[in-house]
């Protein structure tokens, strides 16, 4: 779960002003600022004034603005393409315990976040007996 | 810009129910379905009954309610670990042109979004100033 502050976390101090940030947006519930080690230029932290860990810990209040922050951050960079990516869990890449959206322009094919679709993205075809195997229990968890 | 439906775009055809999905989660503005290729059992496609190519086509209708669906996706999956991608734009990896944010379980390390940091994730440490100059023309596109 979260709380509203973490007296150890660099994302709450941030949100707090103890540790200085490059801020492109705020709200009362919302801060967006650059990453100091960008993949490309305009690369943006979004991330809620809540110290939770993951996207499930997080209270609807600032879910309700997730949308709406990342859409005024990509306005801000001015980037054509761009890449949205959201991490939970150290083996999914997480590597700060509180909430961030990267928004990351894609300016050219090195630059911002790369994907080699072979490498990265292990697709396969799955039948449909699995796939509905698969909406049950997802189904069930939410009923 | 968008409009609520295209006739050529396959999302919006499985939003009408012409091409049947496997649906894990349904609101007025937005649907869940679960990914016909995914790179992980689970892997689940979020998106606005509304045909929209990017994040910043999107009206603040549909933008409010993203937050709270990718949460309702994540905690359907199970998933302890997880990725949340959303592309905008063909050099970002976008291949069907209405807005959709991939939620992708990370169960191991081969399987979901698999990311090698130096390959994929080219980061540099940015100067202060040039930061500064960065947030300084962005601040400047929201006001
Ligand atoms: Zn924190
Ligand atoms: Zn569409």
């Amino acid at each position: 779960m979260g709380a509203a502050t973490d007296d150890k976390c660099v994302f709450c101090a941030i949100v707090q002003g103890i540790i200085p940030s490059h801020k492109v947006y705020e709200t009362e519930q919302m801060l967006a600022f650059l990453d100091i080690n960008p993949v490309s230029e305009g690369h943006t932290q979004v991330i809620p004034k809540y110290h939770a860990k993951t996207l499930v810990d997080l209270p609807d209040e600032y879910l309700a603005e997730v949308g709406l922050t990342l859409k005024k951050v990509a306005l801000a960079t001015g980037a054509e393409q761009f890449n949205v990516l959201q991490n939970n869990g150290k083996l999914a890449f997480q590597h700060v315990d509180h909430v961030h959206f990267h928004v990351v322009p894609k300016p050219s094919e090195k630059e911002g976040l790369v994907l080699t679709i072979d490498e990265n993205w292990p697709a396969r075809k799955a039948d449909s007996k699995e796939l509905e195997q698969t909406v049950a229990r997802m189904k069930a968890r939410l009923a």
